[in-house]
């Protein structure tokens, strides 16, 4: 009964949240496009970025075919689950649903979200967070609700344990892993080949300005803004959030009781949580609008206003559940509130140190003065300091959560509480990615008005909603990058459970695990480097192409004849496929080959390795990153010699090096971190029966 | 008896060793220095690099002093030997007195190898090299001398028995560690600093070229060469290679029976292969010279020919020693050889991605084409994908080392294994730091030659003798990083033998454990910012100074009037002592502030997180920084456009930003993780009683 009441409830809160999606969808679509070459323009970005999704869809449709081969092959030799192969595919199918509704919003709003601050900035604003609305309400809704069907089919019509069940839904989470890793890094590759090629002939070679119609990349450029950061980032979180809850499940488990009612509690509860955040994240939607004439400040108060009003409803909910369904563990209420609040401080220093209202990135934009190479020693020594309190946050909330929840008595109990803390970071995710999604889309905005010659009004206040994104953007990466530690952290663990704490030899000086920490340490740094280098072949495809266009499309420059930017879009879309596709392949292959010659131990070390050391690179771009792009934009407003001064110019190598570093490779490795725990996972019986350490 | 043979036997290799740097020493010494103008440079930067140096260990006896006293109070409670102290300052006093030593004859050599060069390739190759064996064999003489001396008194007059008494021999490795810390981050910080701020004045704005005498940073830069390269690289491997030593003898005994003779044999055997090497590396600095018209492939040959001598014999005298010393465990013998073959591998990769005569830098220097963002990114990547295979290599040795040793049967045999192939690598030091030290040297000499403005032909033999220094600068470096790492995880091991892996809970799940990974993680790349700002800080004051000079002396930039030198290397010295304390601050408190609030688990985890994380960083900037420096050398000898063409000038971006990288935080990072083990030793006692973990 308990579990029939709540598996419903559950399933009802994921389906409002699908409902006030569709709802916000269509009003969105409702409104105006503006002029005929707004809608024009917005009509070229809207099928460059379908075109690229549609052909990432089929090129990921082969590998999901091919490992789906291969769970059906392993059901049938009975080592996992037959509903196995089939969650797999619908993590993956699900987490493209989400990825291809929020682009479509995406880039129906930057046209809307353009013509309404023709009238005023807060019609601007409603239209593009509506928009980031949609990408949030439809990720957290379509996983939830995936989440809760599959529980139900599994238990009351298969009549599944939990235990089982639990690893068929980490299968399920695999498939969302797979998609992301997919997602973060051909979009990663796309939006930065596309924006750095754009840069250097365009601006540095050309000298037009940004977002120019006479650049041949322009829309490509807007283009990736939407497969990068909102389809992207909306499969990175989708993944964190299905991963975090999933795991969490799984470990209540063993973390609880047999058969109980405390054990069924356990087990629904991180479920429970996220329905709860999402009728918080709805209510808190509409606490969002601003006034004419707002400051910056203004506006991310009104948008601060949404996420902390959606954060103190989900924690009421968290404490009303907890208190009544688990009486005995009340503590853990303060395992999800480290973890919410874990998610609020990360995205708090993350700010910090990149926007250029405090001290480390105005003093980063001062060190231009002595040119390019010392603004790049800086940015990276920036984003090497901040790796330090994100981590000291993360470390507090690990401990935390463990010790309230009972650890010092209960491992299980404690890590269960560990679990938790991720699910409560991410339980108000339908606001958090709304405020984040809005971003691309104020971004794009701003590149229509731009355009399309707007008004300098209609400018200044796409300007105001793009500034505010990039804030939004900064503290959404380390909300993401928070999230997906402490998710990984929950699959480690998982992982470990799931073979048994009690058949491992997890010490640090077992030389299995060693060598493990030793490989996991490695593999972020590698998988940066493939990703980076592939941006920089990318990219210099795209300065081949505009450099051609400029040179043969005559009149081009001159604004008489218009470029091909179809072709800049599907280089960017055949690169970026073909590009992807290695990194992608470390991620799923490394940890079957340290399995294979290192046992679960040596796996249990690189899953470790990768996540600690993947953190804080993680940190360190995305930091070193956003703090270059203000750096050049505070020089932009008029400080150091402003616009076109040879401190610009340096600034514009900083940023030139931090486009990779905070939107390719530092969001992938997210991705690299929780997909090697969860291949890991997934093929964990087949790795502890089939290694070279069993010979010894 | 068989103690009293061998420890007599070390003393007197060490002995040998210190005998044939004197032999070396004067006969450099009796050399002629050339003409006055070469005398008069070379005694500036003589003068110069021992001020530093006497300001240095005058400002780090204060330091020592301070840790005397609180070991005094320690050994007074009771919870030290009366030894300790005493062994914690001989430590750093003999590491300081090579230091001293090598800087000296490199000081006295570098004139003295430009006048060698003027009769003769051989000639100038053979006083530089000697010069670099009297730093390698005064580093290695003084290391074993002090460890057999310790060993000797108290063992055959105090009594201590074994486990006491290598207690007390980590407190010497202590000792070793922090001047080690201060030598590589004063030395680094000084050495940039003055080349980074000569550089910038000078080439960029001046336009006058490197070594040029109206340059007023000209002495700074080469005092800087002495400094860093020379006083940290011999420090840095002082302390490697007697912690190696110390750590190995440690762990033999818990490893091997009580009081028997095998147990016996387990702790001299270190000290003995150690041996061994020295008499090895005497023998092979016989088999370096080369003839007249060498190529450049000639000369690294003869250097090779010397080293590679040198480790045959060493092996060949590490079997017979474990074949009759220990023939129940004669798989020892593979744990040394895989020791000296990683560190060759690790060596010769560290080459592979550096030196332009392989496609890693020719590649970069290419992508020099679009620009310095371009550069700088690629470098950044290249550096990250060279952690691959160091980490792979690192890996198989530990592997290997631990299951010839009998890690299936016996753990500790195993660990034991392990820390023996930390020996095995640094055996050889004597032979492969004065390939190493003769680097600094010829670059010095060709700074001589230029300012004396010595015959062309002169020139070009100090040229060839420069570029093979770089190379071998570039091995020793990765040299230094896998010894660096293997020796870390000796002392680690060390830690967790000396409060006794039974009363510890090590498993990776342990949230003590897995915090302290996660801030060792960071660690790190929180150092490598620190140092990277100091630099930074440090250039600047160097650059404003230049600017002054070039402005208010009348008639330098026409060579009429002679620059100020010595404010500029004051400068640098007084930088250089003011930002080496935080750094060092921090890899000193590191530990005591983990230990205290997360326990002894918290420590191995901070430690192998430090390890692992420190590892993949210092190998990604030594080799993005060599690359970098390589890539523009690459240009300058007339590739891609050559010098002063675009391209050089975004290659000269690459080289300075890979300046602090691969000389100042890369190798800095090598005596943090070391440091950061050696500290937690010391300090094992008060931080396992006194702990917050203690309270659950």
């Amino acid at each position: 009964m308990f579990l029939k009441v709540t598996t419903a409830a559950v399933l009802l809160c994921a389906l409002c949240a699908i409902a006030f999606a569709v709802f916000n969808f269509y009003s969105v679509k409702a409104k105006s496009e503006g002029t005929k070459q707004m809608a024009d323009i917005a009509g070229k970005i809207r099928s460059g970025a379908m075109a690229y999704l549609s052909r990432q869809y089929k090129t990921v449709a082969v590998f999901f075919a091919v490992l789906f081969v291969i769970f059906v092959i392993l059901s049938a030799a009975g080592s996992m689950s037959w509903f196995a192969p089939f969650a797999f595919v619908t993590g993956g199918l699900f987490s493209a649903l989400a990825g291809y509704v929020g682009m479509k919003i995406a880039t129906y709003a930057n046209s809307r979200t353009a013509n309404g601050a023709r009238e005023s900035l807060n019609k601007g604003l409603k239209i593009a967070f509506s928009s980031g609305s949609v990408m949030g309400l439809t990720v957290v809704g379509l996983g939830l609700l995936n989440i809760s069907a599959w529980y139900m089919i599994m238990h009351f019509i298969a009549g599944l344990q939990d235990a089982e069940l639990m690893q068929v839904l980490l299968t399920y989470g695999m498939g969302a892993s797979s998609m992301a890793l997919f997602a973060r890094v051909g979009g990663g590759i796309f939006t930065k080949a596309a924006d750095v090629g754009a840069d250097l002939v365009g601006k540095v070679e050309a000298g037009i300005p940004e977002d120019d119609p006479r650049n041949p990349a322009c829309i490509a450029d807007n283009v990736g803004d939407n497969v990068g950061d909102v389809a992207g980032m909306g499969a990175d979180l989708y993944e964190s959030y299905v991963g975090s809850i999933v795991s969490c499940g799984a470990l209540a488990v063993s973390a609880f009781g047999d058969g109980g009612s405390s054990r069924a509690a356990a087990v629904m509860l991180p479920m429970l949580i996220a329905a709860i955040g999402i009728i918080a994240s709805i209510i808190g939607t509409f606490f969002v609008s601003t006034k004419e004439g707002a400051t910056q400040k203004m506006l991310l108060g009104s948008l601060r206003k949404g996420t902390y009003a959606a954060s103190i409803l989900s924690a009421a909910g968290a404490a009303a559940l907890i208190f009544t369904m688990m009486p005995d563990n009340k503590g853990l209420f303060i395992s999800v509130i480290a973890g919410l609040l874990a998610g609020v401080l990360i995205g708090y220093f993350t700010e910090y140190y990149t926007s250029d209202s405090y001290s480390p990135t105005r003093k980063l934009s001062e060190s231009s003065e002595t040119g390019s190479a010392t603004i790049i020693i800086n940015g990276i020594s920036l984003g090497m300091s901040s790796t330090a309190l994100p981590v000291i946050i993360i470390g507090i909330a690990v401990l935390v959560s463990y010790f309230v929840a009972g650890g010092a008595n209960s491992a299980e109990t404690g890590l269960y509480g560990v679990a938790l803390a991720a699910v409560g970071m991410l339980s108000t995710l339908g606001i958090t990615l709304a405020t984040d999604a809005y971003g691309p889309v104020a971004d794009n905005a701003g590149g229509i008005a731009e355009m399309s010659g707007l008004e300098h009004e209609v400018r200044e206040r796409t300007d105001a909603l793009d500034s505010l994104g990039n804030t939004t953007a900064a503290t959404g990466k380390g909300f993401a990058i928070g999230s997906a530690a402490l998710t990984a952290l929950a699959l480690i663990l998982t992982y470990v459970d799931s073979i048994g704490a009690e058949n491992m030899d997890l010490r640090v000086t077992n030389p299995a695990v060693l060598i493990g920490l030793f490989v996991g340490a490695m593999l972020p740094f590698l998988f940066s480097a493939l990703t980076m280098k592939s941006v920089g072949r990318a990219a210099q495809q795209i300065v081949i192409e505009v450099r051609r266009q400029f040179r043969e499309i005559k009149g081009l420059m001159q604004g008489k004849a218009e470029a091909d930017y179809r072709t800049c879009v599907d280089i960017c879309t055949r690169s970026a496929l073909r590009e992807m596709i290695l990194p992608a392949a470390l991620g799923i292959v490394a940890p079957l080959i340290v399995g294979f010659i290192l046992g679960p131990d040596g796996v249990v070390g690189m899953l470790a390795g990768a996540l600690i050391c993947g953190f804080a690179l993680a940190v360190m771009m995305a930091n070193s990153g956003g703090a270059w792009d203000n750096a050049k934009k505070y020089i932009e407003a008029g400080h150091f010699g402003g616009k076109n001064s040879k401190n610009h110019k340096a600034a514009v190598v900083g940023d030139t090096v931090g486009d990779p570093f905070k939107d390719t490779s530092g969001p992938s490795v997210n991705i690299l971190i929780k997909l090697l725990s969860m291949v890991s996972i997934v093929f964990a019986g087949l790795i502890a029966s089939g290694n070279l350490m069993n010979l010894f």
